[in-house]
């Protein structure tokens, strides 16, 4: 197989997958992302071509992929992640397709779970969430706030951090309840890992001290969270929430 | 840690992560869903207590966690996907917090992305979807039918396969497209993965061959998968879809 894409996992190194460890440990070519922890692109073979993705276009990494394909190299495409969970491998994989060139698909673990996971968080909840809506917050005059304000369970914001007013705002305007419990979590999964909680109406307030990357998480399972430790929610915890019984 | 909660992935046993497949390679107790590979059991060391959760119910299962790791045991909760995707993985962080029993969580690649991944789907694509809505398919008269098919993108449906028609139907009834694209896919990620596509209104007919585990994908990312030979759409491809240039 000439190229993979390989989903890196949400941060912590030690969350890619034994397959895309091996393919990486096997790579001659490495396409890496920004995000992709260091501790991963060493563990490519030391004679193996480094990329840094960072200053191309999407167009010039497919490029990329096709060229070192085509010459038959073996080439890691290591993304952050889940290559299809908002990590547009779909147009690597049709690019490759078009071109010819053979390759396989290592999924990765989205953040989607993982990040609220390590902020004590569970994304699905028997009684309080059987629903979770995953968006993505960088364009956020996009969203369809009547849809999602109406959206039982769980939101997931992607990449929304510089607009997450204009989404509360979004929210709230279409009938979402401002006091809904919601939480930023700042490089989850990582050391330097950053959880702030507010009711949905104050988020934005909240989160202005974290960095990219986060994620934005709304919804009663935010109140659930088992690690009181690390979450200190600021707003009331309501009813369904409750029935954990861990949120004082 | 006492007691560690690990997502094994969705199947293939390659896709667990590696700091999960650390954890079972040092435990002294697995206690493990029936849809994890039989080759991650195995991982466990030789005298590891090995407990197929099967019989048991989830308080049960909670209380085995609880006593295991008050004895001061290592023990690995081995379960399918990742744990907070539809894993009642927080009902069991909250027992063992509630107990007193540290625990950590590895999460793992959910079959959300990585079952379509699989069939040649990508859950999201640039001007295509740019939002998922995951629900559980097995109380198919829980789900709030308009909400759903207003919701742009993509919806996966996970345990759904004794109720798609049902689930169709709501769709349907509800104003979705009979012609959506859709597919379902069964032992995705394993060696017996099967693949079938059809409009909406005729999803469950065709996933009829189908055996559990299945996911269901419905949205127009379904006509773009870029493994032709293995996606045979049996539907005309949308304007959306058409972009990717890929489904005749």
């Amino acid at each position: 197989m000439s190229v993979v894409l390989v989903g890196a996992g949400p941060g912590d190194p030690g969350l890619i997958t034994v397959r895309g460890l091996q393919a990486v440990r096997a790579c001659e070519v490495l396409v890496y992302d920004r995000l992709v922890a260091q501790e991963l692109v060493d563990e490519a073979p030391p004679q193996a071509l480094r990329i840094d993705r960072e200053p191309l276009t999407q167009d010039e990494i497919s490029e990329l992929l096709v060229r070192y394909g085509r010459a038959g190299l073996s080439v890691v495409r290591l993304k952050g992640g889940d290559p299809f969970v908002f990590g547009r491998g779909g147009e690597e994989a049709i690019a490759l397709t078009q071109a010819g060139v053979a390759f396989e698909v290592v999924p990765g673990v989205s953040s989607l779970s993982a990040v609220p996971a390590a902020a004590g968080i569970p994304i699905t909840h028997r009684g309080v969430s059987a629903q979770v809506t995953a968006v993505a917050g960088h364009a956020p005059d996009r969203l369809d706030y009547e849809q999602l304000a109406a959206a039982p369970g769980t939101l997931v914001v992607f990449m929304g951090l510089g607009a997450l007013d204009r989404i509360a705002d979004g929210l709230i305007a279409a009938g979402r309840d401002p006091g809904t419990p919601a939480a930023a979590v700042g490089s989850g999964t990582l050391a330097g890992q950053q959880v702030v909680t507010a009711p949905l109406a104050q988020l934005a307030e909240a989160a202005a001290v974290l960095s990219p990357p986060a994620l934005a998480v709304v919804g009663d399972v935010v109140a659930l969270g088992w690690t009181t430790g690390r979450l200190a929610p600021a707003f009331p915890v309501t009813a369904e929430a409750a029935c954990g019984g861990l949120v004082a």
